[in-house]
């Protein structure tokens, strides 16, 4: 692991409970408390540099020496640095032969294929740069995936309403605004379709909220489906949810509270939240509102992308595995 | 003026400039802050009923009588009471034979026709109910009328990113969640087909912020039309400002900023505000990003339709007045 | 358990921790997604009443009868209702004899005592009814024993920055404003002292965050003490935990991170803790901030006010099981 | 007028309505909405130097030149650049001879004297160059000096609750959370020290609000004072106002909205507010609860301090103007 915020320490708790998999290490720049509370569960810390190991030592952090140190004796490396930093340090994990997992903050180019588990998992198989898409790419991948499988989708349409900060991250703002991604499409449809080949647009804006992203979605069909059609395909799918208002469910800070109440560790929420009550047909056009928790729903990708590229599995038994040890049964309770 | 509240009052000061109206007397239930400055500013004031007048004496506020009192002597009457309450004080003021403008949050059946100035004057004309619509539907319907004019708008879909509070209303959330409107379409598109005959799906979300609404929209062309097209259509309409990303105008805090900075009262935006750069044309279809100031969209609309109801002249007089009045333009700058 | 709220959860959970402690059945009034959860941990779940039985049935959601039905089979009930709610239904569990624990949301005339672990232990012993005082007053209340122990206090002078909602209550604000607690004191003053006889003043707002209170303090020392001398008292106290800034842990957002991070269920930080960067001593006076977790703090007293009712042991006993129990250590880290 | 942000702007058109000043022009880095709003309002504007120019020219905002071109045309000049900056522009001012008003985000050895109206007038008479004292500790001081000019003022405790940003900062966070200052005293108490000999100990919390600071106070007397007596003497005071709940102002939205409503420019409130209700003696120590518009209640100060540099009259004559031009009357309403 090269890194540990708000993506890599998940998964390196993700690892931790995969029967085959092994967590070496992990590579921190700045000894702070994610470091301390690595160290007081027993994780080895190795310092992205000399620079940073000196910070190490003065705050009596234990570490275990510099990220070569760690590059030499393992067989794959997970790299979620912040954004950017990813495609800089992919000259040295060549150097030691590695195989390597990026995440979506770095450019689609910096892999040989971009990784969603259900579009991509045959294709990447023995790769040996895989990038997991972002958090909403990876939503709307699942979503279009499954539907496109059973009805064929035509085009889609969907806007993002984005948490702007994570709980963390007290300096980022805005505090009340809503600041639009003013360039249309956003980003995110070119990104769906280093995945998937489908015609999207996407319209982003950023809200002050932690907790979650919430797609507002019109989906054209290309067969003919009916509401409960959709229901039975989306239940059937491992990684989605259908949750209902009658539970109480009504917004992104009751998802929140759900993961939390339910046992999650960090109140992750690996699946695709999609409200049951808000899918509508209409004509061949379908609508619906779905939420994304931005830290959490591609940790089951990313384990994925290790057995893909390592050749441990077929996708059906990755799946299987990665979903048992997680807590994924796509239901709500 | 029945109502002082966020709508009520900004009518009230747009009436004081008119120059073929006199607001006569202002309508309030609570001697609070609002009726003190109203007070301050030489507006006679109004108790709701028994009840409330004896609430003024207590609290030493000026006021000349009860709600009676006032329709007596007047011929018009702009409720902008408290959503639902219009309908209630609807037979009392047909007692006394008055016309009649309500504001969006009845139901369209409180008056014989729902109104936006430039879709609506004409058919409004000597009617004695006249409901103006919500502020969403008003900035939608100037769009779509104008669009429609120009290139015949075959289908919009829209989805509304919400303010969740006015600045004031200092007891209601959420503070970190997104809420989405979970039935599919939301109330507005009806509402929007009170004013329009256009085939409309729309989806809502609330968010924490306080200050405008954003809609991110998706509108299908009836005739061909290139992006310089829609530019020149919406810089001719009278209360659409296009905006650019160059002047630092990229969220709604910056756009309430500009507000206030003009000098507008209260910081008020009558206008529609589109961002220019985020116009996009793709096909028959047009995307873009424009923003609702929730407080004043709908004021030169009441003026408007005070005109209309009183027969005080033609839709393109009374915008011209209206307009040159509050300081509307169409220009940024 | 009467109450599956924000405190009633997790007095629920950290009930099945102890090893003196067995939980029969948690009480609910609705069949929500709390309810559903609870059930699918197999909990027993007890309806509040017929017509809240109904909406069980209705919904489908186990439910093993009502409010009586469990009052019948237990020794001891904890009261988490809403406020208030626990002085109603207090006869009812007089009728069948139990042992009763309300929370600090009540008058503190519902108890014959209200109860911080450190202050109140061994006065409460054996009492039939004690009330677990609120989160900030339980905040209080812990830092000013362990100072008056040392040091003895001779007044208090707090600022409470509260948190205005718990992340699931999505209706609450205010979105953007503070709102001071007029009257000085707030009622915090009069609660502390219901535990802890020492003078005291609070003065309070709230605020638009969800995670966390913010105490600023003003302390006079009734002994001389040096800042090293404050650091050691509060370095012993089990339930007090001091945080450095050089580690990160800068703001509120930050130690909820870092109690998800640590792995502590739903994020719970049962500790209060203390800035240790801002401990200043000026002659006579202590000046430091301190954060109360509002969800999480009063958990461990809740279950020692169990032991201390039904006499399970002496004070540090009880402590000492509850801390392993929970993995309080006292230290960050 | 060097600068024209949230402070300069509010200065500039201060400055528009006084009697016995001219404003020659204002000197701007960036052509944006800001600057284009000044151009159609006929304010000369002046680019901060030659990259600077380009970008108006190329932008095609109106501009007369550099910023010496201006220096060479005036008597005075009020920096309001963003903090740090007026330091390095000081040494050109000097060179033209300039008296200069400088920002409280100023190191205070910018200028001779720290600035506050009622405090610092007469000593500042004459002087080059003045510091006015930042919106916090202008409140601050307002406060403390008429109340030690009554009572004599032993001690001050002051908690700042901060707004983190202002309306059109969309960048800044924190979203949800609290930032404690947590050195303390915070800044501000040295800073209160540059204008007034008094103890004062001070501490800050950074909380997600736009509009206005609260503070918490405790206040030592040195002589013996009913509530009456200290309503008496804010109620004398004409920059500070005293508030009501039983007018609806019970939080600084309510507050904003007031001075929006009341038909302040830009919502502007240049009065310290004071919740009258919240005043609170005990023994010799006086509590309450005060607000402060972060973007306002230093230009009345910075007129003043304009008159004094140019001895342009008495203090009594000053403020009496200044108050006179921007409507400050020392009462709500």
């Amino acid at each position: 692991m090269v890194g540990y915020g708000t993506i890599g320490r998940r998964i390196a708790e993700a690892i931790a409970v995969q029967p085959d998999m092994e967590l070496i290490g992990v590579v921190k720049r700045t000894p702070d408390y994610k470091a301390l509370i690595a160290a007081s569960r027993n994780i080895d810390l190795y310092a992205l540099d000399e620079a940073s190991y000196e910070l190490f030592q003065e705050r009596g952090v234990p570490c275990r020496g510099v990220l070569d140190d760690l590059l030499e004796n393992i067989d794959m490396v997970i790299d979620s640095s912040p954004a950017g930093m990813g495609a800089k340090n992919k000259a040295k994990y060549e150097n030691y032969g590695l195989k390597m997992v990026f995440q979506g903050g770095e450019d689609s180019s910096v892999a040989e294929i971009s990784f969603v588990s259900e579009c991509s998992y045959e294709k990447a198989y023995g790769k040996n740069a895989i990038r997991v898409v972002s958090c909403n790419t990876t939503g709307l991948s699942r979503l279009i995936n499954c539907l496109d499988d059973a009805f064929k989708v035509k085009q889609v349409f969907a806007v993002l309403v984005r948490r702007s900060a994570d709980p963390e991250e007290t300096g980022k703002g805005p505090i009340d605004a809503i600041i639009p991604a003013i360039k249309i499409p956003s980003h995110h449809a070119h990104d769906v379709n280093t995945v998937l080949d489908v015609p999207i647009v996407t319209m982003a804006v950023k809200v002050p909220v932690t907790h979650m992203h919430v797609h507002a979605l019109e989906v054209k069909l290309g067969s003919k489906a009916t509401r409960e059609d959709v229901i039975d395909v989306l239940e059937e799918a491992s990684r989605i949810i259908l949750i209902d208002l009658e539970d109480g469910l009504s917004s992104t800070g009751r998802l929140f509270d759900y993961a939390r109440l339910k046992g999650r560790p960090m109140g992750n929420i690996y699946e695709l939240m999609v409200w049951r009550d808000s899918i509508k047909i209409d004509g061949n056009k379908l609508y619906l509102f779905q939420a994304v928790h931005q830290e959490a729903i591609v940790i089951p990708d990313n384990i994925d992308a290790v057995r893909s590229a390592m050749k441990l599995g077929s996708k059906a038994e990755s799946i299987r595995i990665t979903n048992a040890t997680l807590g994924i049964t796509g239901r709500a309770f």
